[in-house]
């Protein structure tokens, strides 16, 4: 018998989002989050494993994109190809500027969230050298391709997300590849 | 009264690893580390924190070498020093290479000590940005060359740590430098 929850994701993400910057992550609790969203904590899990995941729902979506573009982009050179996938994968990120922004902000004010961003920005490069290996690239290739690329997308989304850009997260990205090329491809 | 303990850190590192490899990480305790190698637990805890950390003496140490590598290098291109100075910070553990197979092995056999793995090649990542950027370089450019360099050192030590090779371990370094160089820089 759950009632109807108009947005109650979004809500919860913000009201998340609101507590660990006013009180810090470890001093909120499910509870606490679910009362500011205004719902049950059944409805928090039902829509997140734990209080981290609320913060790394974004990830986990980008990752399934950028894999798609992988694996229907055209041929090209390994690089490339990952940076553009990442441009592409991370457009439904582009109108959450403001979460986004605030999002950076609670991650490195704690060590153990900051910890697992660096781990699934690991997995999401993995998992790029994985989909550009399946398209013919050799492994070796495909983990540096993966790994300049998202070190490259991370800066990008970082300035995007940071204050003082009127940048697009797609431009930030694209700027942020462009720059990962002229510092490692000039000797 | 500490007894005199000839090479008992060497010692006890390779009792350590033997053991992982042997039992796994999770069913090691440090009173069997010891044991293996012959010391008292208080040896072991002289040594190393905790069990995780006889893993990663070898990082912490490359991270000195390469800092001060840094700060005394000939100017140059960002991700040029960057990648000298991995190598030059390394050369230590050019003797260690069957060690440091199996640790890579042990490594990969748990999620807990890989993720420690990335955690501790991030910090390198960003330590390495901070010793540029001391040098002049501007932040940004000096994150990307970091990661871009950490990223291949990385690929040049496992290919050089795994079996089948016979180049050493600075060759396999500058192999992926010169490789990363290749597939981000051509357009």
């Amino acid at each position: 018998m759950a009632r109807w929850e108009p947005d109650a994701r979004a809500r919860l993400a913000n009201a998340a989002l609101d507590l660990y910057l006013e009180r810090g992550f470890e001093q909120t609790t499910v509870t606490d989050i679910a009362q500011r969203a205004g719902v049950t904590e059944r409805t928090f899990f039902r829509h997140f494993a734990d209080k981290r995941e609320v913060l790394f729902d974004g990830t986990n979506a980008l990752q399934s994109g950028v894999l798609e573009a992988i694996a229907t982009a055209q041929d090209g050179n390994a690089f490339d190809i990952a940076g553009r996938a990442l441009v592409a994968g991370s457009a439904f990120l582009e109108e959450r500027g403001e979460f986004a922004g605030r999002r950076t902000r609670a991650i490195l004010a704690n060590p153990e969230l900051h910890e697992r961003e660096l781990l699934k920005l690991a997995r999401l490069s993995t998992a790029i050298a994985e989909a550009l290996h399946d398209r013919g690239t050799p492994t070796g290739a495909a983990r540096l391709a993966a790994q300049a690329a998202v070190a490259a997308f991370s800066a990008g989304f970082e300035r995007w997300s940071g204050a003082g850009t009127s940048a697009t997260l797609a431009e930030s990205i694209e700027a942020a590849l462009a720059e990962m090329r002229g510092i490692v491809g000039t000797a």
